[in-house]
């Protein structure tokens, strides 16, 4: 037979099991944790109609789409879970109330040149509040508190979330005279981490026709050490940036009351994120100690999230955590947490008798109580036996031998010590049990 | 604005809040008995090289698949979950220890001719064991304890696991001489239950040139009341026949070491399962009351997962259950259990207080002790928040005014009763997580 050499496409994630199971339970977490704010779990369609998904897109995403027909249909790939949101919520709004809490944990595809650390097929994992025609302020408050919540739940405790306002760039600009090139400016001060405020500053100057002192000015207050501060000599100055100031010290004040430390929030007025679509609250989190991955969790306050698809007004606010490309970071800085057990089972049971019953009454017994058991009756030497126990990482090996079953106990091995010890067969489901959740407990991630 | 009507393309499953949380819970389940018997899950790739998923494929199924081009690359979408996963196996062969036990739930895609509860986006959830070279029979039998083990915890009772062994029917075929037109004696007979047996008996006898004493003989066996006693006088003539049958009695030995009760599984000769794949014993699942239904739960044994990528024999046993279609029977039959909650938080916080901090520390407490609490912070008018309470249908509703407040308690409606308590703050939490475990207790589906 012709054989076809297997293999994954690039860009594709495809994990070995254990690797896969440290997935999961971050995966698990965030889950867990927008859940408890509640949130509830939306599963929208891979595939959607390229004319209701590339409504709004252009560009540099219609670029990347994964596009194609079958039969009469012009299809696409979602690239995010933002434009299956905002279709979901037009589609069925009379059914839903609001406002509409739902996260969403979904593959989404992107056709970008493969390279180390950049995936195609990759997991966005999305929180979003939408109201109908109105969301209070404090809304924008709960969601860096979700992100502090999520980011400790994982393990991680360096890293910091930073805040920006829209409205107070946008105000600045009209202060400072900018309205014109205000798109420019917010484009060009985007960049500022990247190539520094001297490169920002010559742009600013030279492309946008802004007058160096002004630039200056803008520079200063944008990067000021007392953000808020140096925001306060522009009050009265104009209404937006006002707004805008007065809604940061509302999101700033309820931060503290949702009990996120000081040092885990930080006001940026340098962070801007994209042009049209936020209008208020902006955020972006950082690994403080890998400030080169840039931001693992971003996102804002928007005014209309679904006007390619209805006349009404939908505010939102949300973030995105690209999971994917989080997991490969983690485990790329040796951040995973290996203290966790990754084997598919908690138990391996060898029955060493010919008659089987036993050790299937055994595995059943341990499965009743939530232990994962595995039956292992392969016809190998005791020696491939524990091999594989070995290789497959799993935590205990029971033995059942004639001895054991004559008197009503269970050998248990515990992998990790070497320990043996016999335990009554009605004790010892229990038994496991609790050394299984004891080694469960645990962050899965180690800074 | 020009606007484009949102829609979600047919035969793509998309659901509304309560039902998604009624689909998860299912999901959930399948997964946590799977993983309960040592199955590692896996998360593969949606996309594959078309070269490598189509190795093996032909006729319907190619024609069913969404495959597409991307730059350079011949695309398609996978179709199931056992063409990855044998891909998987031949990929990391290396990297794996045998027997592997993986668990798959995830979405697959096939562009059948829409109509009322066929899907193209739908999710299988599948488990297979395969040993390298070899594989015990007691897989075979642990498989049906797998799929009593969890159509139980759904909720199920009435549902049926029917039982063959292809070795038998192809022993039979040769005991019978019907070696030769064995292929189209198979397929007919896999028709059984569509036509009936006198069209069964017409087709064998009149296209396949079956003598019809013979065509008589090989129906009574098949249908037999006593299958195995029928079997028995088969005996010796055929060695297939009898590699068959006494795997298949050990199949049904086991199966009661395994607790499947008697009257959920069934012997029944009349099941062939396709062609070319299956080798030893193979699975169907019948909901009794519902037998136009079909299986929904099928599988075998195979020799040899990958041999369109490796040379190395890998065999194995697999189920799969369709849930997005198991999902839509049972709504359609109104077997979902509504009795247990969908909405998306467990407590609806109304704060009635001009400062938020009360009530924030309230849902922080909440969380705190893993129950799901949403805030609810829009000013509205009280019957406002209330009809919202109503609609999302959250079980629990929290009031913090001036008086609780001050009083160090929180005023707790039920809404299922209408009663409404006041509890001390500290207390409330925990008063939560007691009655909202309560009322998640029992399963997802109620016959």
């Amino acid at each position: 037979m012709e054989r076809i050499k297997p293999r994954t496409l690039s860009g594709f994630m495809e994990l070995l099991p254990a690797r896969q199971k440290q997935f999961d339970r971050i995966r698990e977490i965030l889950e867990k944790t927008y859940a408890l704010y509640g949130f509830t779990g939306l599963d929208t369609p891979v595939i959607e109609s390229s004319e209701v998904l590339l409504a709004k897109a252009g560009g540099e995403t219609e670029k990347q789409i994964y596009r194609f027909t079958k039969g009469d249909s012009d299809l696409s790939l979602r690239f995010d879970l933002t434009v299956p949101l905002a279709k979901y919520v037009a589609l069925h709004y009379n059914e839903l109330s609001f406002p509409f809490r739902r996260y969403q944990i979904g593959k989404v595809y992107r056709g970008e040149r493969a390279q180390r650390g950049r995936f195609r097929e990759f997991y966005q994992a999305d929180i979003d509040v939408i109201g109908d025609g109105k969301l209070d302020i404090i809304n924008e408050a709960e969601i860096p508190a979700i992100i502090y919540q999520t980011f400790t739940a994982l393990g991680l405790n360096r890293f910091r979330i930073r805040i920006n306002n829209r409205k107070i760039l946008n105000g600045l600009f009209a202060a400072l005279g900018l309205s014109e090139q205000a798109g420019d400016v917010m484009r060009t001060i985007d960049k500022l981490e990247k190539i520094g405020p001297e490169k920002v500053k010559a742009i600013l100057t030279e492309d946008f026709a802004v007058p160096p002192p002004t630039a200056g000015e803008l520079l200063s207050v944008i990067q000021a050490d007392a953000p808020l501060a140096a925001l306060r000599a522009y009050q009265g100055k104009n209404e937006m940036l006002d707004t805008g100031l007065s809604e940061l010290e509302t999101v700033v004040k309820y931060l503290g009351d949702f009990g996120v430390p000081q040092d885990h929030f930080a006001i940026d007025l340098t962070i801007a994120r994209g042009l049209d679509y936020y209008t208020g609250t902006v955020y972006e989190t950082v690994l403080l100690d890998h400030p080169e991955v840039g931001s693992v969790c971003s996102g804002g306050r928007y005014d209309n999230l679904a006007e390619y698809y209805t006349e009404k007004q939908l505010p939102g606010v949300g973030i995105s955590i690209g999971l994917t490309r989080l997991f490969y970071v983690l485990e790329e800085q040796g951040l995973l947490n290996s203290d966790l057990p990754t084997a598919p089972a908690d138990v391996l049971i060898l029955p060493m008798t010919e008659a089987l019953s036993p050790a299937i009454a055994f595995a059943t017994a341990c499965r009743g109580v939530g232990v994962k058991a595995q039956l292992y009756t392969e016809p190998k030497k005791f020696k491939a036996k524990m091999n594989y126990a070995d290789r497959i990482a799993v935590p205990f090996v029971a033995f059942l031998g004639e001895d054991e079953v004559a008197g009503g106990v269970v050998s248990l091995k515990d992998m990790t010590s070497g320990d043996q010890v016999q335990v009554p067969l009605a004790k010892a489901p229990g038994w496991l049990r609790q050394r299984v959740e004891g080694r469960n407990q645990g962050a899965p991630v180690k800074e």
